[in-house]
């Protein structure tokens, strides 16, 4: 019933020439005790999201290195997945509590799935609450359980933290991306810190020329020869595109010929999304120097590379964020980059040294000035930004990081 | 209430090199008395979906050549587009008719809609049954309405005609694609036919070189040393996908090496779809050298170029079809073709002199072992159609069809 996925290959010496020799020989040590080390992941949903997009990247990984992973996303109907999504909201800090039928629903899935699971596991790495509950049914089948967290848990409904985490005592540890979204609760398993990590070798991300980038952007109607600025994320009031646009405004007062594209991701079964993605186009007002554009406008993960190569400032003008790896994304293609000083950004942008951070709609205005009126100085911080994700927040950091926490747990 | 959609603006002249002076001169003829024509198109959806793409398109290019253009998307919440999805089910034969709840929806948005619109027009071009009840109530504001059809009526559920025919009495045309599509009834106004076309300009189509196609190509997991088989669609039962791969299986007995790669784009709300791409994803059963790929894995307009550009050959299996222009953006890139005798293909696709033409799993792997195994014949057939194409379904051509159509209707 789970469905197995087929996350193809990927060889961790393509990233010889990109992180650190190091790293690579860290990776390498760690892994030698781990050698055929079956660990199964198990999440929610196969498309869409941080969560697959990591699994993508990270499963062959830790695959090529001498593990051997499979990945299973959970079975489920609507009335199940209605549930995990009041869990998803509630845990970060939705007001509305399960009900009983809610809760039977959730054990039911939770049962069945379990029932679902073939093989025998030394780890299962349970992403997020909504498989969490499984272990309860399927204890036998992996000594080790770790319950990776991706959301921020740190303002929750307790309500869910009284049902979920009494599911979890057992588990080995709970990984969270940054202290900060740690919950205050003494019944949390053993809390371990993995910031997440981009894959510097999927489309999104690999290495374009300013020419074919150019040539790209220029496909979607900007005009390449006049400066751009960027922001690549979903239209969601947290993103804050209105001030995105208002900010451009300024900017324009002072670099007239300045241009202003946004690009995100929309579910066709989001009104929320569509509704403020509509209010964003009414906000630009039919101006022709504002390009808005999504995956519904075809818009895939070359046309945002594209994008972010050639832009001459990207802005990620959070008011509250999560990780916010595009940021990360951002940096990796050495653009100088305005971020919300919100959620994981900090960690990315140090300020005026690796990019800036901003509060407000007119400081974000000020500071793509500075980086459009003085490229050449923007460049050298946008370097030291791309040189701060090299080090920090590449796939191999995450692989490293994981097989640390296995031999922590005694998995070898 | 109408969104009044920003369309940009495109220059006929990038065309100088694609298609025939002697076209472009006709118009320009055709187009000078029409100058000024005030055109407003009316549709249901600013994304997705063929009659968006296409008036993308073909909207800036009305306006580039002296035409007045405005294109307004219909207001409407979830009860109308309901309505809205029945009629366009009803009108492709589902038997499920309208009752008088939702009829008067029908009628009360259309008048809301009507109630909308601003400004007068020499001519309202309507796209589709959606916005065709509008007229009742907005008659003044143009002299002429035409009503352009991109689906196929030849076997509709007649409540359907019956309810939506009387509203269309006093326009001055209906547009179908192909003569097959026009519903036998002497209520309909005026049938013109019109096939659609394909923007040679657009991210989707734009010239890519075999280097730039093969590196995308080879980033979405394919050895692009490898021969590989295509088909861009949706995940629908009536492109069969099912049948691709049980001929890709064949192909495989004689070509070891040849691979698979399906590419379409998906709705998270449309269940069926989703559903159907689980199927086709079960079918592949694992296999490596299958690559199922979606809008939501971040595949857009350029990856699919791309994919197009570099296949050995590019499939259209399809067992019913509207009109199939990804058959016309597959032969412009020059691809050999192998489709499915239905619906508009056999006007793009000549059997053996611009493509194959096939009825079944075994005769489509048959062609492509033909083509795979001599590529230098396949080619040349490839190019002529590509010729083909040019001819006929450049967006140019369709331009000056209603431009045809504007001066018979007396709008000059």
């Amino acid at each position: 019933m789970l469905t197995s996925i087929n996350f193809g290959s990927r060889s961790l010496s393509d990233y010889n020439s990109i992180v650190s020799p190091g790293l690579l020989e860290e990776l390498h040590d760690l892994a030698a005790p781990l050698n055929g080390l079956r660990v199964n992941h198990i999440n929610a949903t196969a498309f869409g999201g941080g969560v697959a997009e990591i699994l993508y990247a990270l499963a062959p990984l830790m695959e090529d290195i001498g593990l051997d992973v499979d990945w299973n996303v959970l079975f489920g109907r609507d009335e199940y997945f209605n549930v995990t999504k009041a869990i998803h909201n509630g845990l970060q800090g939705d007001e509305r509590s399960l009900n009983d039928d809610e809760k039977k629903i959730y054990e039911r899935y939770s049962a069945l799935n379990a029932g679902g699971l073939k093989g025998e596991y030394d780890v299962m790495v349970i992403h997020d609450a909504q498989p969490a509950g499984i272990r309860e049914y399927a204890a036998d089948i992996a000594d080790h359980w770790v319950l990776r967290i991706h959301i921020d848990l740190s303002a929750p409904n307790t309500d869910y933290l009284n049902y979920l985490l009494p599911m979890t005592t057992d588990y080995d540890a709970a990984i969270f991306h940054m202290q900060e979204y740690v919950p205050d609760d003494p019944r949390l398993p053993k809390p371990v810190i993995m910031p997440p990590a981009i894959d510097a070798l999927a489309p999104k991300n690999i290495a374009f020329t300013p020419d074919e980038a150019r040539r790209i952007v220029g496909l979607f109607g900007p005009d390449p020869d006049r400066p751009l600025m960027l922001q690549v994320s979903r239209f969601d009031p947290w993103k804050d595109p209105l001030g995105v646009i208002d900010a451009w405004r300024l900017v324009r007062e002072q670099i007239p010929g300045v241009q202003l594209a946004m690009v995100g991701s929309m579910a066709t079964d989001d009104p929320e999304g569509m509704e403020f993605y509509r209010r964003t186009v009414a906000h630009a007002n039919g101006d022709p120097d504002i390009f808005i554009m999504s995956n519904l406008d075809n818009v895939g993960a070359i046309e945002v590379n594209a994008f972010q190569t050639h832009a001459d400032v990207v802005l990620q003008k959070s008011i509250r964020e999560g990780f916010g790896l595009t940021v990360s994304e951002a940096l990796w293609k050495g653009r100088p980059i305005v971020a919300g000083d919100v959620g994981g950004i900090p960690l990315q942008v140090i300020d005026g040294e690796t990019g800036y951070l901003v509060d407000s709609v007119e400081q974000a205005a000020e500071r793509c000035v500075t980086i459009i009126t003085d490229p050449v100085e923007a460049s050298q911080m946008a370097l030291r930004g791309k040189e701060h994700i090299r080090q920090n927040f590449l796939m191999p950091r995450l692989l490293r990081d994981y097989l640390k926490l296995f031999s922590d747990i005694g998995a070898g």
